[in-house]
């Protein structure tokens, strides 16, 4: 195992040391915890909480910060934080109008967060909670019940972001964020599989000419296996899958996210966005707003994600354009 | 060779495609040529200029928009770009007070910028220019006479970019620019090799167990090769190199990149950060300014550097900070 890491047991820790102290006018590390909290509070706001396991970074403390997160939870690599350390982030984040929580969908990740709640709840302190689950490769995982939340998880930050600033309530804002999760489809494929630095070795096996459609975030098997084809092939898989799933029209509005797995070079995902452009205009969609980067990664893990949201609401865009002061938006 | 592409021989094509479909609203692709544009260029002003050899994404495009470049040459992967692409960028950049050149010590840019600003000056186009040579791993290396200019380049377009913006002349820029690179150094280590799309295998051999200090992004040779070795074992010795360059003392102030060479993932990242800031903690350093971040990579190669700018004017602070409306920032 190559990697720049001390300690493995420790390296979500040590991350959570770096990040505080590199961004301290940004963001703080809540003592004794693993959680990311934004220094600059909105008042009189809803707060907005997610997090899971590490391992996806950016996500989800490079979304902390004026008009995303008001904090996130850190687990280990790959494994749901605790209700303890969850509880600790929607304390940190009530201004006395209760707590949103964006969880992805990952059955420890639910389970951990619901529990949260109810002891948020028995504190007094009211949420409520949206679980993504946007990724259309695979139904009922490794790990999840229903479809697997993933990379749309960042745009659900983005815009709930957005209206939790307009000073939405709670119920408001569950409404918007059940309408924009029936809207957001994610799919991905992976060439490389990751190394969990406690576990020191890849996650599954694959051949030097082989990638994988629909690879998970945490390494969970995908749909289908090949060998390696050219981008504008691997593209169009993407879109026949997603096109299947949203029954566009012509004329349709989206927004698209182009996501790296983690280890993929910014060339090639410029490369992929070209061709699902091409595939995509050939269809006749309007394509408002485009983001190409490193949102949800999967550690070292090379490949690359599709997102499409159906910009069913006129505002969604203007809440995705909406500045932001995070690290990683 | 896995790679998310087409013809490996039109990547960079593909890539400026994908880019600029994008991001209309921010950055052209120049007809005909492989130069990134930006579209709002701010009127009587020096303009920015920088470029290089593709594959080091998100330099240099990914910095072209308001406070940084006016634009941005792409030559082929790892690839000087020739003195009429460069041309290209300079008259696109001409508001009639010059053109300002970031070039990064690498003897084949160092030739066609140098061309390309005689052809501009036949042509009544005022140019100057710095060439920055950060990289203090290695003297005389294979493809640069003189220290290779790597990371700290991107710190050189964003210090530029708030003068221009300011409207500071072509010689005081110049000055400034000098002042900068004289106290700017990087030094980076490689776990892996990158894969050049039209080589189609690694640039260099590196065993499952071993990494190397000091080697360039485009896989030049370093000057160490060991066992894989603890981050914090890995900081000490860059900072040990930083510091006998420097010679700094306790109450200096410094401003920090932390690169990642491309796979490297960010958890990685702010662990290393973690280790540095520690180190430099002990010397007495004031850091007043950290980024952590994929700015100067080499295509997929894992690896780091690290760079210090020595705060030798307060006023470099400020530049540092300035907002900017970039892609890559």
């Amino acid at each position: 195992m190559k990697k720049i890491i001390n300690d493995p047991s420790q390296v979500v820790n040590d991350m959570l040391k770096g990040m505080s102290s590199a961004h301290p006018d940004l963001l703080e590390r809540l003592p004794e915890s693993n959680v990311i909290h934004r220094i600059a509070e909105t008042p009189d706001k809803v707060g907005l909480v997610s997090g899971g396991g590490s391992g996806h970074e950016p996500s989800h403390a490079g979304f902390v910060g004026q008009g995303m997160l008001s904090a996130a939870v850190c687990g280990e690599v790959f494994t749901s934080p605790t209700p303890d350390q969850i509880l600790t982030a929607i304390k940190a984040s009530d201004n006395g109008q209760g707590v949103f929580l964006i969880i992805k969908n990952y059955t420890g990740d639910v389970m951990n967060f619901e529990m949260a709640q109810e002891f948020a709840e028995a504190e007094g302190i009211q949420t409520a909670a949206i679980v993504v689950d946007d990724d259309i490769a695979i139904e009922d995982s490794t790990f999840t019940a229903g479809k697997r939340g993933v990379a749309g998880t960042v745009l659900m930050h983005k815009i709930m972001g957005y209206y939790a600033d307009q000073g939405k309530s709670l119920s408001e804002l569950s409404e918007i964020a059940e309408q924009v999760n029936a809207n957001l489809n994610t799919i991905g494929l992976a060439l490389t599989a990751a190394t969990v630095p406690e576990v020191g070795k890849p996650g599954f096996d694959i051949a030097d000419d082989e990638f994988e459609f629909g690879i998970g975030i945490h390494g969970e098997p995908g749909y289908r296996r090949e060998k390696i084809k050219s981008s504008h092939d691997m593209a169009a898989e993407l879109v026949q899958q997603l096109k299947k799933t949203f029954d566009w029209q012509a004329g349709d509005e989206y927004a698209v996210l182009v996501n790296s797995m983690g280890g993929t070079p910014q060339m090639e995902l410029y490369i992929f966005w070209n061709d699902v452009q091409a595939l995509l205009a050939e269809d006749g969609l309007k394509i408002k707003w485009v983001k190409v980067d490193e949102l949800m990664t999967s550690l070292e893990m090379q490949g690359a994600s599709l997102t499409l949201l159906h910009l069913d609401h006129t505002d969604w865009l203007t809440a995705l354009q909406a500045p932001v002061d995070v690290l990683a938006w």
